[in-house]
């Protein structure tokens, strides 16, 4: 059971992180969905809970009475104590048996999915250990959560493969289906349709997966598809797309190009930045292997782009891949002070990775992304990857 | 449109709640759901994002570039600003320009739904305002928060009541549907089988909505229903039930009695328990009205419960209901370390309640759950109540 898995693998990150105690403290966690939680409890609480796994072996969960069955049934924590009024007795009660002398909490700067602990949640916890020793031995747990959640198990990388053999199943169904005249919002509710005939999910909120482009006058970004722009001959569509199976994403761009009457191929300026896009994927996969750091991953593919004439790309080369679209822990960006030290961390083994990246055309942008899996040697695309603009 | 309304409401609180400017400072809020963003903001964000609203009229959002699109989409913000690399400088900017004397974040101690900001997110904004007045000028904008949830507006409340008009529904189709035999696993999947067919979601995860209760050996509190443990002649059948419509829920628990052969009615232990249920609800409904203070409320009804001889419910008899099912703000419950200040709070005209309770007996568990609005002299059920065991 994968829950079980990651469990373990927590155990025995604490070691290697140097931590005595890993301490997940949440409430309300369908308001407040701590990224701790879902790697290894499994299950949401309400009212103030601790989830404690000790250097030695304890593993500790304290909750409210009414849920304790649902985190037992889990089968991840060997004690399970309820509580009704107050959680200080019993949380004073666990950390005075486990005595540790560092305590990490689910919080980062920078690294997002080993931040889920609230700002007035810390200030509570500061209030319940208020008085004792333990308040002084209060670290951020992010090292051990960066590496829990990067280092996929061999479950979590087949839900991914899954998850992009799911998507190109999809890209095939949109090769079928585009044609001129289609607006962005109906190519949409296409692929919304191709979701449910699948059964899977959006890796992100429906009301933007995928994005779709159409064309130079379509809106970029982070953006909903539009009812009034449509696809035209001469146009370059583009769709970025993930969908979650299990509880794992994809997420992938792939390009069409809509010829017009009389032309067997794009025009040269957009071949010349798809070919450019491919080669910086190409140069990003080829630095990317255990002990780099990020920055120095999207650097090689940001040069490519650079060299070959086109404005840089605002943002990373490529982000983690896993329960969430973009997963945390180690990123494959350029040194902005938006990502800190997410970009200096060192590529692992198992890690799990989009490669994106986009140039901006007359004919519409250009943007592909892939999936890949860091291996012993370098990387493995999970994705099969995009070389030729698709042709319509 | 709800979400202008809210934002008008937001800027008319600032004033109310002794605050220049209310801060909402977010990241990925798809993984950190600030339950202010849904308020006011009503699209997610990626990178490093700021909403500020000035108490002389001032509203600014500072979201990364490829941001801007979503956020100018839904026309809260008079000013949007996209950045790159580094929200430091444009965030310093719009400061200056209001030079707030106080600002508010999203933060508390008790009040889950003021609770958004990370402790990340919190340490990276002490370093980004370093060096400036506004670092000392940091404060909590919870009064704020609670009073924007908890005030609901005529359009919220119609969702409320729209969503328990479907819950009715479900339970009038699960009365039909009820008979001895059938496990609590299989009642839920009934349920989810109506949930499809009113197009509605359920206002809390799946797996454990509804849940299901039958007989006395059933395992209470927010469990799962029970694949092995089936209805008999003899149980009481507890559901405990929410709906979500146009991001509104509701929350309701209902009651059934199977009889034995030859029974016309449940017997006088669980006609006393039933009635005693529904007098508290009777006496936290008179006790209800703008002013009083939370745990009164919850006395009046606790003190029908003890008076009766039964023991204590172990929870408190109200939360706020809205967008999330335990909506934050005032909280009708008992002086506990566990509810912190929140049932210290006035309740408001405007205010959306549950009123619920449960007591044991050997059929099972009588427990049941009504939907209620704050008006100026006292309140409104929006459920059509229970006041009489549905018998099987």
């Amino acid at each position: 059971m994968l829950l079980h898995e990651k469990a373990d693998q927590a155990q025995a990150l604490l070691a290697e992180t140097g931590l005595d105690c890993w301490l997940t403290f949440a409430r309300e966690t369908e308001l407040h969905p701590d990224p701790g939680i879902e790697q290894v409890v499994g299950a949401g609480v309400v009212r103030n809970s601790a989830f404690l796994f000790g250097a030695g072996g304890a593993r500790v969960a304290i909750v409210a009475n009414f849920d304790t069955s649902a985190i037992r049934a889990k089968g991840v924590f060997r004690e399970v104590i309820g509580y009704d009024e107050d959680i200080r007795g019993p949380l004073l009660a666990a950390l005075q048996r486990l005595d540790p002398r560092t305590i990490g909490l689910n919080y980062s700067l920078d690294d997002v999915t080993a931040d889920g602990l609230t700002h007035g949640h810390w200030l509570l916890l500061q209030q319940l250990l208020s008085g004792t020793p333990y308040l002084d031995r209060l670290t951020s747990a992010a090292p051990l959560l960066a590496r829990l959640r990067g280092r996929k198990s061999s479950t979590e990388v087949d839900r991914i493969r899954r998850a992009v053999a799911v998507t190109e199943q999809i890209v095939e169904q949109i090769t079928s289906h585009i044609r001129p005249g289609l607006s962005e919002r109906e190519l949409a509710a296409f692929v919304h349709a191709r979701f449910v005939e699948h059964g899977v999910s959006p890796a992100w909120p429906l009301e933007g997966c995928p994005i779709v482009n159409t064309g130079p006058a379509s809106d970029l970004g982070h953006t909903y598809p539009s009812e009034t722009v449509r696809i035209e001959p001469g146009h370059l569509v583009h769709i970025d797309l993930g969908v979650r199976i299990d509880g794992y994403c994809s997420d992938m761009q792939r390009m069409w190009y809509v010829r017009r009457p009389g032309e067997s191929g794009p025009p040269e300026d957009v071949r010349r930045a798809f070919d450019t896009v491919v080669r910086a994927i190409d140069a990003g996969a080829e630095a990317l292997r255990p002990g780099v750091r990020g920055f120095e991953v999207d650097a090689a593919a940001r040069s490519v782009v650079v060299t070959g004439g086109y404005p840089e790309f605002k943002h990373g080369l490529g982000h983690g891949l896993g329960r969430a679209v973009h997963d945390g822990g180690t990123l494959l960006g350029p040194r902005w002070p938006c990502y800190g030290r997410n970009v200096e961390a060192a590529v692992e083994v198992g890690n799990v990775f989009t490669l994106e990246l986009g140039i901006p055309t007359g004919s519409g942008v250009v943007g592909l992304e892939e999936d890949v899996l860091v291996t012993a040697t370098g990387c493995e695309f999970l994705s099969s990857r995009q070389r030729e603009l698709i042709l319509v």
